[in-house]
């Protein structure tokens, strides 16, 4: 069976959220000699006052901020995994919605996504894991986060 | 990163699922060096009539002849992925929840699944890529498996 060819890391950068993840899609990138790309997805919603007008004044771009620390912590991301001719991308809007488009247009044939796990209502409203598996042109690695909160909590 | 020890591929028996799962987790088997599993699930649920009594004679016992049939076809597979070691095993029940509760005992850190993707009604009915996805305790490798009757369904 042929290896994978692009392998597409979807970055979270919550703390905790990203070495996993990385370290993974590095892995299988130097195992298969394949193309990795990182990518951030940006969900910024402006906050609304009671009369639905924008909290945050006229012309501070709180999106564009986000998207420029999000390439910052990238680069320095990839500056600690060293996997040559890796690249990493920052795009606004939704992650999941984000990363199954990337993944369309750049011929991505495996996409590693972290994962808390998910159970009750959470399980129903979804997550970018979640959403990925349903709608990916491609396989996708869920990568499980040890989170010591929720791996705890009452019925998990 | 450490590589995977254990592989756990979930195999469906369908016709044409089989052979991207197991030959993804065959192909990472090898990677990795890792042991792998071959776990099938029998799903059966006795046919009942109106008055709910089974329709099959008592005596009849259709799932150990499922379950028989699947060992068979097992066996067949591991012939062919000659992955030294590779070990399967049939269960009755969930899907789902047998293939998480195996993984569970048996140190599995890789759960190799296919998935069609899902969507509208489906999506909410779950999957047993999706419960895989958010039961299992290791990491979850979802295998696209190309459909064209589904990839070519409006709103795919």
């Amino acid at each position: 069976m042929a290896g994978y060819r692009h392998i597409l890391a979807a970055v979270d950068l919550a703390p905790g959220e990203e070495d996993p993840v990385l370290g993974r899609a590095a892995a299988l990138a130097r195992q298969y000699g394949a193309r990795l790309s990182l990518l951030h997805v940006v969900e910024y919603v402006p906050p609304l006052d009671l009369a639905y007008d924008p909290v945050v004044p006229v012309g501070v771009d709180i999106e564009n901020q986000l998207m420029d620390r999000a390439r910052a912590e990238l680069d320095r991301r990839l500056g600690w995994l060293g996997v040559e001719g890796a690249q990493a991308f920052v795009e606004a809007g939704s992650p999941k919605r984000e990363t199954v488009r990337f993944a369309q247009e750049n011929g991505v044939d495996l996409i590693v996504v972290g994962t808390r796990g998910r159970h009750g209502l959470s399980l129903l409203l979804g997550s970018t894991a979640n959403g990925v598996l349903h709608h990916a042109p491609c396989d996708v690695l869920a990568v499980r986060i040890h989170d010591e909160a929720a791996d705890s909590a009452p019925g998990d």
